[in-house]
């Protein structure tokens, strides 16, 4: 899609349809798209916003902080060098110019209408004004670090479309920085619309610099994985220096937006004393301890003004965490919970003050009927800032199938106004997710969002859906397979029974059979007695001749020792 | 469980656990059990029921229909015998004596407590009087004809947990006997807590035969498919004498409940001449052609009072078929299918009285904001006859993920009160299921039905969710795969990554590792700082020394020029 007056041009997927058996033409369908275009990933994506970002005049480059071979973890630092360091081009970070805001909420308040709000206008197929008015209410985000010139601006809000996000990342036990690279464009390729890198072991800057290089999709992180590495993992020795450190160290790498637990206060922890799970956040957990450890309240809290500085110089976006969030249907809207989530109503409105964007982050394990109440709670007192979740879960007995269990408790909370649904994939609870888990777990997330979309009636919501059940009355088993989620896999599944060509253009499929057909049989009901109108004409005839039948009928009545009552 | 008093042994399945760290004992926990006792499938099942069938004293047993190669479709024919003819005890078929009625219904309406009625309230954990009453206003069904005496009774209604039924069956295209009966045994494996066979292909008779024999679970069918085969698939060659031959064909073989497809009346019919997807019920398809090729009534709601009577002899129940289901969200809720629903509800009262029992079938494909309104308008209607929905499909977009699709409605539609799902594998709308998607189906509709039996609130149903999460919070790696859904799954997964024997009794998994393994950090809390009481103590400490904290923190700001405002 094309703003040629702004020279703004929105990749999306075209899929085109054959046409209908009547020879009618069934017109290409235009799908939002989130793959990026395709690149060499040891020079990475082209940095498309860069020209709007410097154009604005109010960035600067500056010599960043120290790069340090710690940022990459004691492995590194045995190594005496990173492993796989990033061979692309090495722009010098920008930040805003001394006095100087350059957050999108920053611009929409100012009445300014960005490149940025044009692409996701465009993405989104709405007037740029609604863009401007959600960005500038808080009721949406668009995350965009002037340090990711890479990423195509998307909008995360609930008056736009359902969006997903994708954990990767390698652990202590782990995996490498190629296969973390890899996921995240196998994740984008299925549909992610941002992407968490929250690696927890080795190479953390490095691996962080060669996502950020090859994402077209924004980046999220949780800083305090990172800043925790730097203290050995032991949480006590952990400093606020350090994490602001680490937050500037990935401001300038261009992470878009960050989890920030700082509702995780002293006074909360105790409430999760006698919980089932305790706390299952592992922020929230880190947090937790070194509050008690320490007798202090959360640094994170209270050093929460300066993160505003910082963030609304690179615009970073705050996710705000719940670090208190339930971990089992036990535990579901708990106190601990909901104090936490007063807090972030509380952060919500600090961060504004700073013009910066923000998102709050949801549960979690919470049972089908209680989800509903969650996101309104969340609404209404964060002022409709985005909610954005993780799953929730609607049963705990399920490890294995938890990208199922997870999707119920998201197309309902979506569809009462969470905006972006962190997927959740069949490994969650007991391992790291392989290609195949990002996949799985993603593809189940665009159903949670799309059927959400549909559910609130979101404008062109499901135009997809009804060409694809098009296709399917017509027998265009290749539109059918085109027009789904995930192609590959719909015909392969049909190849199964009929891999034939013909199977390809039969009026039948293996589960039923030709004979049994029914969509078969309902065209040829239509082909022998026409339009609606002639078959009233025979339907009426039929009950013309309806009570004389009936007597017929009665009479021949045959039972073997008939019951009459 | 067992009830001495009267003689009723019912199987459970007991999950053992291990203690907890603290040493005190995590009490076995009692699930539910579809699976039936082992047998040798060429012998089939003891006959559970047969002494509570004869006891009764109200039924005859007498000569069957003449059976007829042509039972078993036109290769039997050919072949001139059937293939596999089942070789196990053949006891002549059971019926009510003249002038008598053998519904559970009908002894649940007279006050009578049968030993189906205790066996279920043990099953369910509740008191026989809630069974009694529930069967005798029509809201709950013991699908249990006095021809299958093997199959373990079990209740279909709102009051009860949410049942679960999956389909098999062979088709023209593709399957065995032999691989029918190892789908239906792989199901209740799994938690099917009925099975329709809707065999469409060769051996009709002889496979259900297999599979009765063998059936620890009640079985349904749609005989109108085997009446097609009778007619060499010319539907406009069926009659309603060919029809309540096979229907007596199978009452006598034992089928517990049948799909009639009775409200598909004729003035209905072009109501879906402008729908997208038209008529996608194989049966209601078939119908809707003969009552237009004949001008006439559909045979099966003109010839009704004659299938009760026939019902109430053998006690089977009418499963009242939506011949008229929307095909897809453009069709759903549409003139057409609500216009049948009224037609179902007059029906199921008429079966009503000649005691017949009763559920009425539902969608189907419904957007995720009708689900609702879809159980609500059929329980207000149908007096509260049990609802039995096939998903609903939230979303057309993801064949090849079906299951998923139609889980997210199932949920929601069995929340509001469905009795019994209708499982959907990832092979719909693709190809016909094979022992894999058996499996995934049946497990993701016990998440289903599992999550809205918590939603509902039904008794004892968070007792599972709650000693998982417990397990998982002590680490009992073991105990968390033995309560799963598949245990087999979870542990394999977690095998992927960490498959060592220490790896089952460590304090994390590959998620996280060691250092970020949130419940670790959280189990250190209560350790290093006690329980609830203890730690407010500290925390109140914190809060002291809190406001100069503050101060100290404040004085110590550093940032790369901050912006002041």
């Amino acid at each position: 899609m094309v703003d040629a007056a702004h020279g703004i041009d929105v990749p999306v997927t075209m899929i085109n349809q054959d046409d209908a058996p009547d020879g009618s033409a069934n017109p290409p369908l235009a799908v939002y798209r989130t793959i990026g275009p395709d690149c060499d990933v040891t020079r990475g994506l082209p940095p498309l916003r860069s020209g709007w970002i410097t154009g604005r005049d109010d960035v600067e480059s500056y010599q960043p902080r120290g790069r340090d071979l710690s940022d990459d973890g004691r492995s590194a630092v045995r190594r005496g060098a990173a492993s796989q360091e990033w061979k692309g081009e090495r722009r010098p970070p920008l930040r805003a110019r001394a006095g100087a805001t350059v957050t999108q909420m920053h611009y929409a308040r100012a009445g300014v209408i960005t490149p940025e709000m044009r692409y996701v206008a465009l993405r989104e197929g709405c007037d740029v004004s609604l863009v401007r008015d959600e960005l500038a209410a808080g009721r949406a985000i668009i995350p965009a670090n002037v340090n990711h010139p890479e990423a195509e601006p998307m909008i995360i809000g609930k008056a736009f479309g359902v969006k997903v996000n994708a954990n990767i990342g390698n652990s202590a036990v782990t995996s490498s920085i190629a296969d973390e690279v890899d996921k995240l464009r196998w994740a984008t390729r299925w549909g992610a619309d941002t992407v968490m890198d929250l690696s927890t072991g080795d190479d953390i800057h490095t691996t962080r610099e060669w996502i950020l290089r090859n994402s077209p999709v924004p980046i999220g992180t949780v800083p305090i994985y990172q800043a925790l590495e730097k203290v050995d993992g032991d949480h006590q020795a952990l400093t606020w220096e350090i994490f602001r450190d680490t937050v500037i160290e990935q401001c300038e790498q261009g992470v878009d937006y960050m989890t920030i637990h700082a509702g995780v206060l002293l006074r909360y922890v105790p409430l999760t004393a006698d919980r089932v799970t305790g706390i299952v956040s592992r922020g929230g957990s880190i947090l937790a301890g070194w509050c008690l450890a320490h007798h202090r309240e959360n640094f994170l809290y209270e050093h929460f003004d300066e993160l505003c500085e910082i963030f609304a110089r690179y615009d970073v976006a705050f996710s705000l965490g719940d670090g208190l969030r339930p971990g089992c249907l036990a535990d579901a809207d708990d106190a601990a919970q909901f104090a936490e989530l007063d807090t972030l109503a509380e952060l919500t409105k600090r961060a504004w003050e700073y013009d910066v964007q923000v998102m709050v982050e949801g549960p979690g394990h919470i049972p089908f009927h209680l989800v509903r109440e969650n996101v309104e709670r969340q609404q209404e007192l964060c002022d409709g800032a985005p909610f954005y979740t993780l799953g929730p879960l609607v049963t705990d007995i399920a490890p294995g199938y938890d990208h199922i269990t997870s999707a119920i408790g998201a197309t309902e909370i979506a569809r009462y106004g969470t905006a972006m649904l962190c997927y959740v994939t069949p490994k969650e609870h007991l391992g790291l997710p392989d290609r195949d888990d990002v996949k799985t777990g993603v593809i189940t997330y665009r159903i949670a969002a799309h059927a959400a979309d549909v559910a609130k009636g979101h404008p062109g919501a499901r135009e997809r859906d009804d060409a694809l059940s098009k296709a399917r009355f017509e027998f265009r088993w290749r539109d059918q397979f085109g027009l789904s989620l995930d192609p590959q896999t719909a015909e392969s599944m049909h190849d199964e029974t009929l891999p034939a060509e013909p199977a390809k253009t039969a009026h039948f499929c293996s589960m039923c059979g030709p004979k049994f057909c029914s969509m078969r049989i309902s065209q040829d009901i239509r082909d022998d007695f026409g339009d609606a109108a002639e078959q009233r004409r025979v339907a009426e005839a039929g009950m013309a001749a309806k009570a004389a039948e009936f007597r017929a009928a009665g009479g021949e009545v045959y039972l073997p020792d008939p019951v009459r009552r």
